[in-house]
């Protein structure tokens, strides 16, 4: 029976299997490791041998996590798997195999479940991570969804929040506060989703999870302690501080604030500083790093071809703190604190 | 800054990190094997030596799998597990670990909070499942809560839907009819939920995966085909045929319909036979098996304790057909639906 209350051409409109059927498209053959996908009532795989796995889940909620006004659908399902790989390339790991559970608006379009999709399976595709399975449910409030990521790493190898030690240098990859700076463009001027000019609205919709540069950090043993800045920086360096029993002195001169972003936050009277390391979604590695271990970063660096920049140092005394460019130090800011 | 829209004693009052502290009080101590459990980036664990791994998800969401009006949290929070559970009995797999999603209402009482993780996790303990990790998120919608569960396997023994051939038993574990009856029962008269009569209402609210029955059928290698009923019994039938390429004849006399649930039918002038094949949540087992493992099966019967009825034979012909009890046969019906 079909439900008239809904669009044609809408998710509504098909029964589950025809919905599997259509995430199936999109998937490459499965590999000789995944013995059972998407099709019994759980997949099987064959694990890694010599390697321990790696498990990690994040969700995507409409009207949490992103506005369907002027979020394209692909960037929505590239979203969704970048969230989690970037958790996986915090831990060292490599990704493997994703577990997919979508809740669907009826009256969502096939065209944009076609466009998450493809988001998805392309940035999946580009980490080698195949799809082992999920599961599809009707939503009758927003569209959620939700991803499993399973991964592997070397005995001795994962990288943990919890090894810094005082003494050791901190580092963030790539830039920050674009992400922030281009959820406030977009959300402003939603034809920019459209266009291909601003780093800031790429890195909101098409974040970059620094998959190789964890791998990279890990197999060196370059790191004491790692983290990604899904809830911005200020976050992440107070979480690393207390998960390992140290304080951090961070120079908020030395901060790789993206050039736009950093224009953009002026602009809007908004202080720079405070925007950047209190936004989330940029996505980046912190690292802790023994000043012994320089080098070993540096090749890490030369290997991924991602920047890592030198913002401040651990130290024994346990708080947690920005230098500016005054000279003065204040506290760092709580950091974007994201369920209220 | 606590949000004053929010109720007190609300997951809203809360930050993310209180509630993760709550979950983490109901659970105990992690595991040898799980090295890294909450609190980093990821989980990491230990594989099994010498097994597969199975990995499933499977969604809870309000308004569609559940009402809160009649479900007691802690019913909503046992069957969020049970339901990926009985996903891993039926591949004939030992469950070993689970990831937790949760999208939570702001308004939702703490009380219930706690609750759906008693439920949750009173059910991991007696299958000796840990939780290694998770996500809590706001939902501005819908509470919806997203299990991920893995498992293992013995090499060759993962029960599969594919593997049933002409001339297979099928037989079908407990009793099938009793969830359906217990949610219309339910829905009827909520306050039925807090009574402990009615085998049809325990059944909906805290159905009991087969976990033990699935791993003596694995590994005894009892059955050539298996399925949890959790679409309802037709549509699992229709589901192992089509992956087996074979035909199935059931026989409607021999299913084996709660009695309670039966009379309930007959009472609301339903035709018990077909509200108890079409009716989901039973989360019983659907078993094909060759004639000559009759005994193995008997054996597992015994010694799960969980009754395992005949209710036909598989076919060469492609068809899937329920036989009446005045002689005729029909075509079984197409089940439930349940994306619409």
């Amino acid at each position: 029976m079909r439900n008239s209350a809904v669009a044609p051409g809408a998710v509504g409109d098909l029964s589950e299997a025809e919905l599997i059927a259509r995430v199936q498209a999109h998937l490459p053959p499965r590999p000789g490791w995944m013995l059972v996908g998407i099709g019994d009532d759980a997949a099987v795989v064959e694990p890694e041998r010599n390697r321990l796995e790696v498990l990690t889940v994040d969700a995507l909620v409409e009207g949490v996590h992103f506005d369907r006004a002027f979020t394209p659908a692909r960037a929505i399902g590239h979203r969704a798997l970048a969230v989690n790989l970037s958790d996986i390339a915090a831990m060292g790991a490599a990704p493997r195999l994703a577990l997919l559970s979508f809740a669907l608006p009826p009256h969502l379009p096939l065209a944009d479940f076609d466009d998450i999709l493809a988001g998805l399976t392309a940035l999946a595709l580009r980490h080698r991570v195949h799809v082992a399975g999920g599961n599809l449910t009707r939503s009758p409030g927003p569209l959620m969804l939700d991803v499993m990521l399973a991964g592997t790493v070397k005995r001795r190898r994962p990288l943990l929040r919890s090894g810094a030690r005082a003494g050791d240098d901190l580092y963030v990859s790539g830039t920050i506060g674009a992400a922030t700076a281009g959820l406030a463009m977009l959300s402003e001027r939603p034809e920019l989703a459209a266009e291909d000019g601003s780093p800031s609205v790429g890195r909101y919709l098409y974040p970059d999870p620094r998959i190789r540069l964890g791998l990279l950090i890990g197999r060196t043993r370059a790191a004491s302690a790692c983290m990604d800045l899904s809830d911005g920086l200020a976050d992440a360096v107070r979480q690393v501080a207390a998960a390992s029993g140290v304080g951090a002195a961070i120079d908020a001169e030395a901060l790789p604030i993206e050039a736009e972003a950093r224009a953009w936050f002026t602009a809007h009277g908004d202080d720079a500083v405070r925007a950047a390391v209190e936004g989330g979604d940029d996505y980046e590695l912190l690292v802790a790093a023994h000043p012994r271990h320089r080098r070993r970063l540096e090749a890490a660096r030369r290997l991924s071809g991602v920047s890592l920049t030198r913002i401040g140092v651990c130290t024994k005394d346990r708080a947690v703190t920005i230098g500016q460019s005054d000279g003065s130090t204040r506290p760092m800011p709580r950091g974007y604190a994201h369920f209220r």
